[in-house]
């Protein structure tokens, strides 16, 4: 029974984050187009959106191999997902593709930092640095992206609420499972209050006072 | 009686390590504000300041846990600063702003490249790894601020001597320690001559010739 | 005689990577010179182009002493090198540095690629995981140049084949290996191929489809 579940919460955690790589990954090829990038400069910000928060994370926590290095079939899905993706980005008006790439984003922001928080206590990290794990794992692949096309980091403009749905996620999860709530609650709760908190901050205007 | 100094270096380097991150953090947060960002990003831009240099060195080096996440207490740090100073600095004038990190940098600088040399040195690198390892954790904070602001880094633009500064003061630091002089003042003067070099290079114009 | 073979390996191996160093530092010094550094920032410049792909290499498979941590000399090669070659860069054209760039950037680049493959062979990581190690040692540290010198890293703009040539390289150096061809024949084609295809690609601007 405790075998079960423990695969159960194994496959749980292996979902969102291939969940979390395919949403990045998304926003970083649309994005990418949107520069009128090649095939190679697409999939090169396509992996790094998807993986750089991760690869952050394990580098911090010293989780060796790293999570896309001990599985090359994560690597081989950008390939694919460039590949098939791309065509499509083409014929994208100018206002879709800023959509997409906002639920995109909304979507792996919230299912990697609650994942970061989640690996980050396993790790028996103090509380504090649980959620700022979090956080730099869900927030680090697109300050990457911007950085490497030569923006400042969406994060740091002042612009509606981005890094505080994340904490206040990571904060959500990980309280939850300090009050042993089941594993698939904690991690739900923490991914719908990142993404949707996102989504009503876009909707609404919310911003921090200055 | 040798434990006893052994507590007091601890000690004293724990003093070097939280003054040089609430010096950076400071000419962080000043920076940020400045460039009229929100909480978030103010606390951000702070935070990597401040743990950008030692958090390279740890990785470059092999130190685990890094230093910020064993250390709970130090994010903390960072959070409460950034809500006690912000008030302030929303009446500061530009030109108090620009001397206030000037200054925080200055010190944080020497701080930091001697601390970084000093904790290379334990782990037995060679002399020059030595040396290079303290100017990267002096400086890599400020790149990545840089960076992150959308601005060639400080340290490459033709200006007054920056790194300079922290290349001499680590290896003052360095041969006096391989000359035995205690380590109170082996710090003292690596520290001393990289912030006053700084300080001078910045009053007298200072500059490398091209 | 097997040791005989197993020293010439570990021999050439060491070639290919001084003469990888030194062909990335010069580009390196010669762009931080057309962009008007002084000493320090001529020298960082190279020290990051030179340094920055075999880093990433060792962090992401978790090699420990870093290559240049290892080995002072080549952190004295690069202060040698940027005394000795800055002031030659004063008196050259800027047609002439633009096609030294180019030709040292080639040849860094299937030097640094065809080795970060071989490395991450040895380190047992999975088919597809190699090519890509190779791909990003051969191109990060051009990567972080571009970045510090605050542009859109030459890979990500659309122009001349840049990667692809690493990726094809990387591709003929492993699949001869697996076909058990021997070692110097394996690295050397793999070399090879990728300068040839970069210089090509450059000759009649060779371009992938948008």
């Amino acid at each position: 029974m405790a075998i079960a579940i423990q695969v159960n919460l194994t496959t749980l955690l292996k979902v969102i984050e291939v969940l979390g790589i395919v949403a990045f990954a998304c926003s970083g090829f649309i994005e990418a187009r949107r520069r009128d990038m090649d095939m190679v400069g697409i999939f090169t910000v396509g992996f790094i959106t998807a993986f750089g928060g991760g690869t952050l994370r394990d580098l911090l926590l010293d989780q060796r191999p790293l999570f896309w290095v001990e599985r090359q079939e994560y690597v081989l899905l950008i390939f694919v997902l460039a590949l098939v993706i791309t065509p499509f980005t083409r014929h994208i008006s100018s206002g879709r593709a800023e959509k997409v790439i906002l639920l995109a984003d909304a979507l792996g922001l919230g299912l990697f930092s609650v994942l970061g928080t989640s690996i980050a206590e396993d790790a028996k990290m103090p509380l504090f640095v649980c959620v700022m794990m979090g956080v730099i794992t869900g927030i680090f692949g697109g300050v990457l992206r911007d950085v490497l096309c030569n923006e400042i980091p969406l994060v740091l403009r002042r612009g509606q609420l981005y890094a505080t749905c994340a904490f206040f996620g990571c904060w959500v999860s990980l309280l939850l499972d300090k009050a042993d709530a089941p594993e698939g609650i904690t991690l739900g709760a923490g991914i719908g209050v990142t993404c949707v908190m996102r989504l009503l901050a876009v909707r609404f205007n919310l911003k921090l006072p200055a």
